[in-house]
């Protein structure tokens, strides 16, 4: 997902290209929240003056569950992603299937509908999977229905259940542990998993890496250097079908690597790119009459103004007798993405819950799409913003704009300036920006280079640490607190989703 | 090549089936050179009807060399194959690229634009390769123009090139000798091959079998049943990208054969076809509405009538006082489809060549497609006909009307016969029809049910026989004297080709 790096296809490319990644295979469901099938298309044609070879995947699951549970400024239908696959013949594949429990259940005929119609259309497709934890008669069903890849964190009896039953599985860098690169290790696997990456935010992208990291964490941990390199080129491109790479042999690509030596550090001497060095200096800047940029429409996208923000979206009202109350808070632990769901006392008066100052935060998240600034409310804990606010119009999957505080002045002031900004990430403490990051594109993307765009998320991240927001990747953490398909509990402007987006939850708890 | 079967999609697809044959990849170049895209796509309409799946390839090589060396009814262009592969979901590669000679030499730009163009539109779909001994360099530079697989016959040296370079081989059944099964035996080269058919005359289909046939005589030369079992589903169905079978395991088609044992005999005991045991019967006739036959433009495409075979076509004009002539002929051997220069001496009297009852027969090969019934003679030796005459619009690949014979009389009986047939191969011998075949659709295949049609065959291959050609398959003999990219002296309407195509020369020698 391009846009979780927060930038353009080009400069995307630029940025891996000078970490030894020569194609990617993207999935731009963020853009297609806001902009379905236009904005992916956008994202093509701009792919294509990337120094990189960028192929796509249809974004399966936009909205990420259903319209009524959450509002976006895009769908992609079983019709779109037939046209996309055989209209551009960069989208070669069927991206992740989400809606893993409703396949797995056999009781979605929607994804199941989408997944039979591409592969009618385009045999040749492959169809990305999602299955978190999935087994026995599930993975089966999973791949009865035709995936047959997963990218979610492998366990070593999960991942030898997935060889077995011929499912492809590609390791992101969480999945990297001793006892997983113990089995990958075993050549009677080799070409059924590759390394692969997910949401990388600049800042990480910048300081780490980007594949190049997963590949180095692996070989740190004793993958054979061969195993390493056919896992990030030669089965990668079987997976995908790209016949053209992936092995050095007359007829494919010269997207080469010299590395400095075979040990585990992976230091990169040489790139070459369709045999051309690029070592020092990426391919040139793209001739004339090519454009780097996205189209003026992507460029207005927050149907929002500020009087939008009103004061009423702050108050959550109660009987006027009650002077306490019970709160459904989502609980945010300083890992990973996940949440729970924990009951808090609030106090109450005046007929509202009197939540500024408290130990957690208020969470709103508001409509921008469809000029009625619907919103919800929540409540969250366990890791939160103190004495200030962060809001952002980069809130996974829908994109909607979603602000946490705990004062409503702070909360109003960020949610103004990122309209102001047409997008972005805004923290603000005591009516001051402490950083903000414009994200002009669609509301999610910013056409900076990659150098100035690391450092503005820096300074934001910065400023998110700084209001007590403890949390090792505090940018993914904070905008996925909107996706109801991740566990356990996320909010949308449609309210408070439990159990995966399957189930819709009050706030205040009798 | 279904047509080389001479029978429509659905009846190959039930003839296949019961062979354990599954899923078929078709390269339809005999009816597009015939009709052109239109021809294609009835292939592809009508093989919906089929009990198994039918895939197919582009016809990259109509006409097989150039509109200047052969008359085609049809042709099929860069724009033609890209349409082709974009619009037709059946279609998923780029079928045998025959120049391969012109692009060893780099000097190939149409067939070099047609691949690229190909897989810029589709850059899953295969190319695959018709590299008849190509070594070295050579194979290098076909595997750089694309061409990454090979269905020639191979040797051990060519094969082991082969897979180092990194293309696959397509094994036919002329390619199983011991010395090959003894490299495939090694499990490093499994899923480097697969086994395939190329051109199979019903009456050897009935007799021998298919590709079930190729697998029992690798398995009888020591090919371990896992080997054979691998090289005749996961990888070909890898090769062409077909995600959905080629495998035990869930979400894989489940077309699958039980074996009555291991042994090299290949003895099928069940078929199930998509989990249904089809074994006794093949699956229902298609459902109303489908239609098992070619639409009604498909059955008038001879633009001849009896008034277009004139006198003086069988005649060879000399100088009057001229009595003997030195004649390039076309020396057929008994074993295969190759053929060789040979000049032989003919009497000559009255102003041309006295060619009747002389030891070899004259050839002619008639334009069936423009009206004005252009036509070229040659002549054959080696093997040939005594006392009478063969005529057949199924001659490869432009499918034009060919005639040999020693007497005129009969070529001319032989030839009107054909002609009011609307298509056909038949055999004439002093006036009398010895044997015929009648293939009225396109002049090249018969709606007939295949044990019918393999009776036909036998009794024209019969005929063919008795009249003293001696070969071991003489229908592909005989309608291959007209391929020009065949070694090493064939016949088109347009002349005598030399050096696979490249070199007209002329029937008298100075």
């Amino acid at each position: 997902h391009i846009e979780s790096t927060l930038c353009s296809p080009v400069t995307f490319g630029r940025a891996v290209l000078s970490r030894g990644t020569t194609t990617v295979v993207a999935e731009p469901h963020e853009i297609a929240n806001v902009f379905g099938v236009d904005g992916i298309e956008e994202m093509i044609r701009l792919s294509r003056d990337s120094p990189v070879d960028i192929f796509f995947g249809v974004p399966s699951s936009v909205p990420s569950t259903d319209p009524d549970y959450e509002t976006t400024g895009g769908r992609i239908d079983t019709d779109d992603a037939v046209r996309l696959i055989r209209h551009h013949p960069e989208v070669i594949c069927l991206g992740e299937i989400m809606d893993y429990t409703g396949l797995a259940n056999m009781n979605s005929p929607n994804t199941a509908g989408m997944i039979n119609s591409v592969r009618s259309a385009a045999p040749l497709a492959a169809v990305e999977g999602h299955c978190p934890s999935v087994r026995g008669l599930d993975l089966a069903k999973l791949l009865y229905a035709g995936v047959d890849s997963d990218h979610c964190l492998q366990d070593s009896a999960g991942l030898l259940e997935r060889f077995e039953a011929g499912m492809f599985v590609e390791i992101q860098g969480k999945s990297v542990r001793p006892e997983i690169v113990d089995i990958l290790s075993d050549r009677r696997y080799e070409g059924l998993f590759a390394f692969v990456t997910d949401d990388v935010p600049p800042d990480i992208l910048e300081r780490s890496g980007h594949l190049d990291h997963v590949v180095r964490t692996a070989l740190g941990m004793g993958l054979p250097l061969g195993a390493a390199v056919t896992a990030s080129s030669w089965a990668p491109a079987r997976r995908m079908g790209l016949r053209d790479r992936g092995a050095v042999s007359p007829g494919k690509l010269a997207d080469l690597l010299l590395l400095e030596d075979d040990s585990a550090d992976f230091r990169v001497r040489r790139i070459f790119r369709k045999g051309r060095d690029v070592t020092k200096s990426p391919p040139p800047a793209p001739a004339e009459g090519h454009s780097n940029g996205f189209g003026s429409r992507f460029l207005s996208s927050l149907r929002l103004t500020s009087r939008d923000i009103r004061d009423d979206m702050f108050r959550i009202p109660v009987p006027a007798a009650v002077g306490e109350v019970s709160i459904r808070a989502i609980e945010k632990n300083p890992e990973n993405t996940y949440t729970r769901e924990r009951i808090v006392s609030l106090p109450a008066g005046g007929g509202e819950v009197r939540w500024e100052r408290q130990p957690g935060n208020l969470v709103l998240v508001i409509d921008r799409y469809t000029g009625t600034a619907g919103y919800s409310a929540g409540y969250l804990t366990g890791c939160w913003f103190r004495n200030g606010a962060v809001a952002t119009s980069h809130a996974h999957d829908h994109h909607n704009l979603l602000a946490a505080g705990d004062n409503a002045d702070d909360m109003k002031a960020a949610l103004n300036r990122v309209i102001r900004l047409g997008g972005g990430i805004v923290a603000v403490s005591d009516g001051r920006i402490l950083g903000e990051l414009p994200l002009p594109v669609a509301g999610i993307i910013s056409e900076e280079p990659m150098d100035r765009l690391a450092a503005q998320v820096e300074s934001v991240t910065n400023a998110m640490r700084s209001l007590g927001f403890e949390h090792a990747n505090p940018l993914m953490s904070f905008t996925t607190l909107t996706l109801p398909v991740s566990p356990d509990i996320k909010i949308t402007d449609k309210g408070l989703f439990r159990t995966e987006g399957t189930e819709k939850v009050t706030l205040l708890v009798d």
